[in-house]
Formats: C-alpha cells, sequence, structure tokens
C-alpha cells in the first residue's frame, strides 16, 4: 500500500493532523446510484467518537462529516446519491486545547511515534501526535460507511474479546450485549468485570490492551485473488495499519499452530443450500479466497502509550530526560479501535468485491 | 497488493504452478549494479529445496534458478552485475510424478484450496495444488535473495520457535543452532524433542502447525511511512500471504494485549552510539517506521492439510464422498517456511529502503 | 493511472466538482522540510484564474487556496515546512450561478463529456459539468505549484505556440513576451494578431483551439525509467488528462515521420562542462530517459465546445433537440491550459526525481 | 505506470534483453475459462516478425512462443483455456550474432538510448541495445494476443498512414488493403509509391519516418474514468511507450487546434439503434470515456536511428569520435510498430473493460 492511500478499485486516501484544521479523506471507485447522506456516515463515527463514556477520553469531538462531492441528486428518486466520482469527506477539528504542547515538543514520548517520524523527516507536528494520532482512523471510519454501502448482503460487526488479560468466554457470546455496554463486549459478564477492571486502571493513570473479533457475514465464495492479492493479507496490511496493532490474525490465528491436520482442516458438506462447512479454523479463507463462511479476524491493540507515570527518555537535542504524558487519553485505546476495524474490513471487502467482479463478471 | 505482484520500487511479479513446465518471477526495479550470480540465489533455494531431512517431502525438486535477464557483465570488475533492469528467473519444474492425480481432479481437499479456486474462476490446475501450491514460495525465496543484495548492512535471519504445541526456551536462544537442526530452531534441547514428536507425527500420517520468528538487524531508523504505507502494514501483508499462514505479529503481538502501558512503552536513553531503547516490545517499529531497533515479526502456520486420514468433501460435481491425501507431503510445513519468511522480510525492507531514498535522499 | 490520483512517489489525487462546494487534491509523498505557504500556491493559481483579459471566461473565481495538512513551523527557521505527509488543498467554489442550468439538465451538449459521463454512471452532476469541467484543472496547478518546490534547480515553463489555425513565428521566441500578452504568447507579433482573431472568434460566439509547448531546463541526465515508465510515456499521460487535450507530442513529435534518420538523431560532442547535443530533435529524452538537455513537449487543445450556435443533440431521454450553450466561456480555452500543462509535467518531473532517486541513490 | 508492468486489472510485465538467453512477459488478470493456446499467440507475433520482406530486418528471429503457465485443459470443452492465474511467456533469442559488438560498447550511437542509460545505471547491456532494444515489443504483441481474447466484439486494426513525408489518400482507404502490402497501407496506390521510395532510403543506407492510425470497433460507451484514468491519457501512455515513439493524437488530434468549435464537436443524432453521431472529430472518446463510436489513435515513430552514414559522437569514455551503425536493421521501423501499436491498444482496452465492470457491474 502507498503513504496514505489503499485499496486497488475501491481507493481511500486519508489526509489530516490530529490539531490542524481539519482531516479527512477520498474515496474513490465507489459504484454510481448508491444513496448516500452524510447522516450515513455519521452513524459510524459517533460510534468511534471519543467522550461516550468515562472509559474514552474526554476531549470533545464532534467528528461531523461534510460530503464535498462525488454525490447528487438522482432525477429518479430525489434523494442524494453516488455519481461514481471521487467522494471528498472533511471533518473540522474543533477541540483542540493546543496553546500548550509543554513536553511534547522538546521529547520523545515513549511507546508513541514521536522518536521514529523525527528520524525520517527531521521534522514532525508534534501537536497531538500530528500525523501519527488515533485521530487519523475518523476517516478510516468515515470511508468505511462509504463501502458498506456497496456491500449489500453482507453484514460486519466487531467485539472487544479481550481487554488487559482478561478474555471473554466465548460460550456468552452474544451480538446485541455489544451494543449494551460500553466496550463493545459480547460477553455481558466479562462487560461488568471489566468495568471495574479498567476503573482501576483508568484510576491509576495506567492503560491496557485489547484484541478484538471482527466477523464479516454474507461474503459469497469467490472474493480474494492469489497470491499476493490474497483477502488475509490484505485484511492484514488493513488491520496492522491502525494505530497500535501489533497483532492481526484471521480464524484459527496462532493457535492453529498448535493443531493436527486432522484438526485444523475444515470438513465440507452438502445441505439444502449447498456445499459448507462443518468448522470455521479457516476464518472463511482458503488460498486467499473467500469459501462462503464468515470471515473472521482478530487483532491485538498495545495498551495507551500515554500514561500518567513518568517515563524515561530523551530530548529532542538528545539529553537524557523523564516525561508524563498528561492530558486526557483513553486507558484501552482498543474501545474505539472497535468501529475503526470494522471500517478498514469493510473497505478491504468493498475493493475485493469490485476486483472480482472485474476479472470475473 | 495487486495479483500476483507486490512492491512499490522494488516489485516482485511471481508465475507458474505446481506441476506446469517452471515457475518464477520477475524482479523489478533493483539497483544497478550490484553483483548477481544464479549462485547468489541458489544459496537459498537450497535452504528451501524440499527432500534434505526425513521431515519434510521426499520430493527432489532441484529448483535450480536461471537468470534470464537483468544482469550483465561489469566492465570494471569483470563480474555479472544488475542494470536496473527486470531480472527474470526461471525454475523448471522436474519431478512432477503427474500422470495419475487421482482424487484431486474429482475431489476438493478440506483445508486446500480447491473448493475456493473453483469458486472464483469456475476452473482450476488441480494438479499439486496447481497456482496455491507452496511450490510457489520458490520463487519469493529467488527474488528475495536479491532484496539481501540491496540491504547491505542488514541480517536477516529466521527461526521456528514453536512446533505444534512445543515452544522454545527462549533462555536457550541461539542462533548458531539454528544451522544445526533440521527444523531452524534456536534451542537445541527444544529440537531434540521436536525430533521425536515430528516422527510420531510423521509416522502417524498426521500433521502440526509452527511458529516462526523474524529478525532484522541493521536497520537504519525511519524506513517506512505513514499511515498505509507502514513498515508492519507491509510486513504484515507480505508474511499473510505465505501458504497456509494464519497469524502475524510484531514485536510483543498479541501479548501486548496483555500489558500495562508502564510495561509495554520502550524507554529511551542515550548511549555511546546515540539514542537506544531499553527494551524492544515494539519490535524495532514505531507508527510504521522502523526505530533502529532489531525488526521482530512472527507468523503461524497452520498444520498441512495433505494427511493421511479420510476426511469428510465433496466431489466437484456436488456429492458428499470422503478423501484421503496420499503422496509426499510435508509433516509440518512450518519448517520450510522460515527461507520463505526470510525472504518475504528483505523484499519489504528493500522495497522501503528505496522508498525512503526516494521520498528523502 | 488510476482513477482520480496519478504518480508512483509523488501522488496527487484530486476531487471536486465544478458547482459543488469545493474543489481539492491530497498531494501526498513531499519530501520533508521544504518551504511552503498558501502564498506559494497562489501565485500558479492567479496565472490560470479566469477573468484576467477578456480572452478567458468572466465567471469570478478567487481560486483562494486553503492548506489543510501537512506542513508546520520549522524551530530552526520559524518559516512553514512540509512535514512528509499528504498536504490536503481546498478551493471554495464562490460563484456558482447554480440556480438555472436550464437546457444542460436534459440535454447532452455536443463535445462535452454529458453523454459518455451518463452512459457510464446512469447519473450525472449536470451543474457546469460537473467533475468533468475544466475547475478540476485548479487542482491540478496547486499540485504543480508544490511539485516546483521539489525541483530546485528546474524551470518549467509554457507558451502558446498555436491558436486556431495561427502558428507563431519560431524566430521571435522570447520567453519574457509569454509574460505580456494575455496569451502566454511567445512572439509578440502573433500575440499582436491573435487580438484580433480571437476577438472575432468571441463575438461571432465561436471558438477555437490551440497548441502549447512546455520546456523544462535544468532536468539532469537520468530521470525516467525503462520500458512503461518512460518519463515521456508519463509525461503523455499527463497531459492527455488535461480537459480538451487531443493530441501530445515530445521533441519533434509528428514531424520526426517526414525526418530521416540523418536529420533526426542528435549527434554528441563534448564541451567545457562535459557532453552535449548538437541539436534536439528528441526533446530532452532517449528510450525514455532525460538526457540532461530541455525537455520539450506539446499538446494540442481543442476548441472550446461551449459555443453559441445551436447544435444538433438528443435529451437524456432519447429524442432529437438542438441545444446552445449560454454562459460566460472561453473562446480558446488552450489559453488557460498553459499553466495547467506545466504543472501536470511538473508534477511527473518531481516524481521521476523521487523515483530515480529512489533506485539510483 | 511503473518500470515494467501497465494496467490496473489487466496487468502486463515484461522483461527480457534484445540479446540475453530470452525474453516474455508475464500477463496476470485475465478472466477465466478463455480458451488460449500459443497458437493464438503466434498468429500476432508472426506479424510482427522481422524478415518477411526486404523492407524489414533480415535478422532472423523465429519469435516462438511458450506459455509457461496459466493455462488448463478445461474438463468441459476438452481445450486449454486461462486459469485466471498469471501466464508467463516466454520467447528464446535465437539468431544473436553477437559476437562483436565493435564499436557499440565503447561509443554511444547518436538517437539511441545508450547514453542515457549510461547516464542513469552506470551501465548497461550494449548487445543489440539489450533491454531498450524493439526486440522488447515482441512481448507486448503477445500480451495484446491475450488482450484481444478479453475483449469480445471488439475490431482493433492498424494501418500505416504516413511514410516519411508521404502521407496516404484518406479516400482509398481499404481495411482488406493492409494485408496485401508490405507496409499495412490500406491505400493501394500510395503502397506502390511507397516501396520505391523505401527502396530508395534503404539502398541510400538512411532511413525514414511514419504515422501509424489505430481504430477500435465495438467498443460500448462508458469504458474508461475520470480523470488521471481517462482512456486517451492510458492510450496516449502506452503508446508513448512504443520504442521510436515521438507524438500521440486521439481523434482529430493535433489538428483540432485549427477547427472551430462548430467544426469540431460531434453531433449527436438518435438511429435505429440508438444515439449516434454524424460525425467523430472526437475519435470515439469524451471527457476520457468511450462514446461507442470508433476510437482512433495515431502515433508517430522517428526514423531509425542506425543508418550507414557516420555520425559524430563520444566514446563511454567522454572521447569525440564517429560512429556508423552496421548491421541488419529496418529502414523504417513504423511498418513492424503496426501490430505493437494494435497491442498496446488491445491492453489499454481489455484492462478498462475489466475496470468499467469492476465498478459498474
Amino acid at each position: 500500500m502507498s503513504y496514505n492511500t489503499f485499496g486497488t478499485l475501491f481507493r481511500v486516501t486519508t489526509w489530516g493532523e490530529s490539531h490542524g484544521p481539519a482531516l479527512g479523506c477520498v474515496v474513490d471507485g465507489t459504484p454510481p446510484r448508491i444513496p448516500l447522506k452524510a447522516e450515513d456516515i455519521q452513524t459510524y463515527l459517533d460510534k468511534r467518537k471519543p467522550g461516550q463514556s468515562r472509559f474514552t477520553t474526554q476531549r470533545r469531538e464532534p467528528d461531523e462529516v461534510k460530503i464535498l462531492s462525488g454525490t447528487f441528486v438522482s432525477d429518479d428518486t430525489g434523494e442524494e446519491v453516488t455519481t461514481g466520482t471521487p467522494i471528498s469527506l472533511m471533518i473540522e477539528n474543533v477541540d483542540q486545547r493546543s496553546k500548550d504542547y509543554g513536553d511534547i515538543a522538546s521529547k520523545f514520548r515513549p511507546g508513541h511515534a514521536d522518536y521514529t517520524y523525527m528520524a525520517k523527516y527531521g521534522i514532525r507536528d508534534y501537536r497531538g501526535g500530528g500525523r501519527s494520532s488515533a485521530r487519523e482512523t475518523a476517516a478510516r471510519v468515515a470511508a468505511g460507511a462509504i463501502a458498506r454501502k456497496i456491500l449489500s448482503g453482507v453484514t460486519i460487526r466487531g467485539a472487544l474479546v479481550q481487554m488487559g488479560p482478561h478474555k471473554i468466554d466465548r460460550g456468552n457470546w452474544s451480538w446485541e450485549e455489544t451494543e449494551r455496554n460500553p466496550f463493545w463486549c459480547p460477553d455481558s459478564k466479562a462487560a461488568t468485570l471489566w468495568e471495574d477492571y479498567l476503573d482501576g486502571v483508568r484510576k491509576s493513570g495506567s492503560s491496557c490492551g485489547a484484541v478484538i473479533e471482527l466477523v464479516a457475514s454474507g461474503v459469497p465464495a469467490g472474493w480474494g485473488a492469489p497470491i499476493y492479492g490474497k483477502l488475509d493479507s490484505d485484511i492484514a496490511a488493513a488491520l496492522m495499519s491502525i494505530n497500535a496493532v501489533k497483532g492481526v490474525e484471521i480464524g484459527e490465528g496462532f493457535g492453529a499452530a498448535a493443531l493436527t491436520g486432522e484438526e485444523n482442516a475444515d470438513e465440507i458438506r452438502i445441505g439444502n443450500e449447498g456445499p459448507y462447512f462443518t468448522t470455521n479454523h479457516a476464518g472463511g479463507i482458503l488460498g486467499g479466497i473467500s469459501s462462503g463462511q464468515d470471515i473472521v479476524a482478530r487483532f491485538a491493540v498495545k495498551p495507551t502509550s500515554s500514561i500518567l507515570t513518568p517515563r524515561k527518555s530523551i530530548t529532542v537535542t538528545g539529553e537524557e530526560t523523564e516525561i508524563m504524558t498528561k492530558g486526557r487519553h483513553d486507558p484501552c485505546v482498543g474501545i474505539r479501535a472497535v468501529p475503526v476495524g470494522e471500517a478498514m474490513l469493510a473497505c478491504v471487502l468493498a475493493d475485493h468485491f469490485l476486483r472480482h467482479r472485474g476479472q470475473n463478471g
């Protein structure tokens, strides 16, 4: 993938810094005549929006999206639809509080990209992390909302399946439950326990990581492509490109290493609606191509690097120092990564849908 | 990444089926005047070559590589060097034994891409898996050998750190040891135990998975790029594109989810040779850009799907059946994935080296 | 090139319709620490801005550019510089007069893209031509201004060398003169004659075509690449992508067909500053790679299709009709194409500069 | 376009030097189940093959193509069909006569890419021009034969419309005639005159240029895309990438500059089979999108730079010298460029067909 663009036919280019005037994206290659209003996108942005519970940053970012191009009123239906030309989306930055950046300007925060951006570019927009801020993911969520519109018949959902060291009990899985707690947790018992756990983390000024699981249902068999255009390869790139992600797995994932061939390979049977697999260790992808089963991907998010404990670091001029990141940070950035992961999966699937239709009609 | 090509400036296109006349790759964008002989590539192909111990397939594939273009004798040195034009590499297929494909032609093997290729294309070269065969990885290893030539000062090594459910003891890690046992295992004690374990797996006609760890040392700080061109994003795509891979992680990986921010963020100090990090949970990458530390990536390989136990499946005409995959298969395909993983990491790094030089001089 | 993006390392994505709220571009891959202010870009936009003489459309479009991302104040110099991250530029549309689109909504204008957009997408933003409007070229000019900043030592200039059937006398060529007349004409005598000619065209409600010549001086030998990445190939694509362009040539161009090998091949000699060519029929490019001579490209712009004479056409519902395009149109759209052509050449050269540096150091 | 690859969904990568062991291409993205045998490709290679009349080089290059991957016997039809995986084609070089390269090794030939390749890479395969040889176009012709298979219903033809200064009389146009003379000339009278003319050129050891016209019939309205993915933009890049090409035009081309808006814009009417245009100045493309009319493109080829007259040049070590290019060269390389131009147009159209189907279904 190139610097700030991904996709082959459905293409997303994002831009913007955390504390600049705005951020946004250009979504290119959308099929024409798909109904699209700003509200369709806003719904998903609101899922990601900070400040919705005490467990996410208290910054107030309304994240209101504007559509600047690529839609027009259909003569047939009277509603706004896509025209097939690039859709430019913009979100203005409002709650920046950026007068005083204090230590961030002169010191590198451990676990952040401050040091590496400086090593690469010799300059960095240090305000709120600049381009490396998780605010960039708002643009991904906006693009993902358009991708979902293309994927008629496909349902994409995400859930937090591990917070810090605490995993859910998969026997308790309920998609409805993900909408009822502030963690997108599918296990109501785990959600209750996590509430206490995360309160403790938050009050101590610490942070924790998380694992998110994404499921796409309704993807027909045949999307994806050999060899470097594998569906799982593009999903891995897309998820790994999200801030703070350190691991990606498909289906059984790392667990597959400990299985035998007998345990792992999903058997095939014929049912009323055609072939089906008796299990889904593959996570819906074989040889890089969708099998018609649910596509299952997971990704691991590291603990927020902004914590209240002083940490050893160096200044931009090369002297040893300490730094403590004040400010309003997510104790578990993995929570807000759920809608971001969903969006990235939607974008990859939309692209592969169009690519498949291109090659195979 | 597009179908059968990856990379932006250092670009690799592979082609070929398992039982066709040949397979190969075109490596484009190589800097000029780099010494390159077929033997330089053969060395790495020989590491991947089957039949080197009783633990890999007994097929005899000499995998002899020919350079068909892109090199010329330098007037200055009298040796073959790259010219900057595309390097075409070809490996002829010799030991195909392809008269009788038996069940494979008419049935879908569970865990293989037979079903999905058919769903996508309506036709498949079923001989030895066709394009989805792991033989394709020979072309990657060949390309990786050229990538290494570009990466002067960088050392790329791989090791098997888990076979089936059995992990190494990281306290015993020795790179030298990886060359001494048939598993690329860095822990001599584990290697001895694995020998027994894998003999059992092999004799029972079963198979097991594995986890491979890759380390690139000597990568300077600054390679990689925001946001969708992140170094870890490209590494994830590259490793996930290898046959049978189900998971990829960088540095602490999935383990990062269970850490606190204090534990995970690597602190920075000033040493005699400039800044250094006191730990490497990040795996050498922050914000998608290399930090100057070792780049550490791991990937999980599922157990070989070709096993001697009969498995439930369906025929290409949609009837329920059973299939047992006879033939000469690797009981643990993860072993031969070690040089393949190294090659993919080398290709990604070579591309990012050139891209970084392009943008930043 | 993909839909709305071009370039490999220096990448430009444009968006926006003629009568939407705004248009703009995202410029990605710019090297860091290059001084860049909005005024640097505005200078070039002002060259393209309509309404500067009676010979261009009287629409009032201030075309004021805003930089939304990608720059930051350098601690070293206190001036705004690029950070290496995507630069988002936006130009708001102000003088749209878009209440009444009359015939344009229901009829296809001959010579315009109305019919083909409808054939492709089944919908079109007919207001002012929507995405196919020449207003899109403002975004190109903005991107070109950034490209020029990267090309230190390279001078890129354009001139109108033919208006309608009237060519300049190349013996009168003066680059200074291009700044003195409203046509970017390098021949003062021709400019005077063109004034009368174009007054006649304008008053009769007709229009005429033009040929523009671009010259890039200071490009070192070695930029460009075989085979499909040839410098002239990328220049041809870039110029042909400009609205209304129907032909592109390099150096001697179509005239080369009538020359002999003796006349056409430029001889080489050694001068005080190294090798030089005694002529430049090649237009500074041999085998797709720059030779160190001036790069010379020309492109032909068709006459504006919006004219006051009624023309036969059909309605969107398939009935025969006539249409006359009222409104404020350029009688010779080729005039305003001069800064656009310069910008496209600058973008291509900037990309090839970075690509060359990537591969060759 | 990147170095040695072009196309988005239908992708062609070529490799090989003039006097290396072989050359070839990898064609990726072909739809599956299209009948394809080596003979289908050979037919077009034979059109380009040298030595077919006294007017082309007398080198004997059988140019026999081998399909190394990407096809398989269909169970349904028993014939070889594409599988959707990359098709690797190889042509072995046989008549190289490469013992003595004489002056070419130590001197730069005027009009050739010798100097610029050396400036870029610091090394060049001087044997027969290496990578910059027109032999590379054999691989394009092979790829074009596959592209044609995808374009069912589309006819692509080419003709030489100008040789040296001598143009055809368009009133005499006959496609059948192009098969009857050694020039692909559609005007039998012109062909007779050209025979004498070219004999003179050949005997004097000189050379001449040419203009080729390409026509694609049967392309439906709607292929192509705004803005940088315009059909004409991709055609321009594809044709300009052919060796020795110095100009490209679409429809009226450079002639459009001298027309008025009334003359140039094609009017639209309704006929029995739907909308049609009364003229085709546009060359079948409006706004970068096909209109359903014939697509008409022309390109200019410079005179062969290899001539028998001694020319001033320099040595690779920087001394002034003279060079005379002996050997068996085409006096008018434009003749053999006809099938090459057809092939490039076919490849661009095949790619846009798939891209259109991807976005628009």
